[in-house]
């Protein structure tokens, strides 16, 4: 069986939801970050980054976002998460992934963890961090309305990981300072998702 | 035939080496950072992010590295490069990619494209930045050393794309003010990885 290892509101959100939409059974353990529960020698053994999600499989431990969503979609191939055998628009599924991983989050980031790029004593420069973070959020959910979310979900008719994953980070956004009601087309995709039976479960769990 | 965008000495390097592994024809086109030939708009037409690399494919563009690693890959699977049947396997050269797509390369980025982070005006924040980025790096190759790379290889005796990846990002140690002699492993797969015929010609394009 898979164990999910997750912290509540986390990127982990996104391969939470995937596993729940395969159907197949799976462990959640929760782990609670203002315990620093992350940084335990225990979990530093289950993933050496302190970070979620990690995903234990029969066969090891695998971490980051995107591959878990992948390997979530290849090991269950009847839930339909990723359009395997065309690469091409698997490409599209990975493109958006990573973007999401390497750019949105990474943005996010900049608020609350800003001691991960300058020394932890420099407050000027992590309140200049912060600051930002409206800005280059709303300049990725700007490039994300107006290019890469096709509607109803991303891929266009074809339902993903990454409506997971987008939805996910939508949900980052007030605590961000962006207003999703500017972005008409993440608001309806943030609304369909609401509206999943599975999100409404998961969600739940990360309130 | 696939075309791709690239800058020298860029992240896209890791897919300029995937396609020349595969053997199959492509045309790489340079794009002049120095001249911001990266913001003109006939390029954002093709990439709205204004970034490399960019693959135009006859479906469409792709960007994000790790995507496509990914589609090369699946494209040519003659090339073997990456163990597309093995959903763990799969997951542990995406886990991989994905770690430097998105805490390597945006490590190296603090050095040079702080403004992202930060107003541009923010000198102090800038220099702040530019000043962990030998520390930041150090700790992600430490991480790389000790657990991630198997050796020879990334995935052990297996070739991949994560191995084109770690050394397009092994490269920048000197300029990011790293030793990459302080990891063994790392050393001897860079020996390795410019032993090979491929890489000393794709090499000389990104010198
Ligand atoms: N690139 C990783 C990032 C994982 C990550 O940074 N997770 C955050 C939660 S959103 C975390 O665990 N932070 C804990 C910490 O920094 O101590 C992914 O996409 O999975
Ligand atoms: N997440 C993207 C990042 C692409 C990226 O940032 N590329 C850099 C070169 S290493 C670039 O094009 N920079 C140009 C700029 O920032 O103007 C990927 O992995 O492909």
């Amino acid at each position: 069986m898979l164990t999910l290892y997750y912290a509540p509101g986390t990127c982990a959100l996104a391969s939470h939801l995937a596993l729940e939409y395969t159907g197949a059974p799976y462990e959640a353990k929760r782990l609670d970050f203002k315990q620093q529960q992350q940084r335990t020698p225990e979990y530093l053994r289950i993933n050496p980054k302190g970070r979620v999600p990690a995903l234990v499989t029969d066969r090891g431990v695998l971490t980051e976002t995107p591959a878990l969503l992948q390997y979530i979609a290849q090991s269950f191939p009847a839930a339909q998460l990723a359009p395997l055998d065309d690469a091409f628009l698997l490409g599209k599924v990975n493109e958006f992934n990573s973007y999401l991983c390497s750019t949105v989050h990474v943005n996010h980031a900049h608020k609350g963890r800003g001691y991960r790029w300058v020394q932890e004593t420099d407050t000027a420069a992590l309140e200049a961090m912060k600051a930002k973070v409206p800005q280059t959020m709303a300049e990725s959910f700007t490039l994300i309305e107006e290019k890469l979310l096709q509607g109803p979900w991303v891929l266009g008719e074809r339902f993903s990981t990454s409506d997971l994953y987008l939805y996910t980070l939508t949900r980052w956004l007030p605590g961000d300072g962006v207003d999703v009601q500017r972005f008409p087309k993440v608001a309806g995709h943030l609304r369909r998702m609401e509206a999943q039976p599975q999100v409404q479960k998961i969600a739940a769990l990360h309130a």
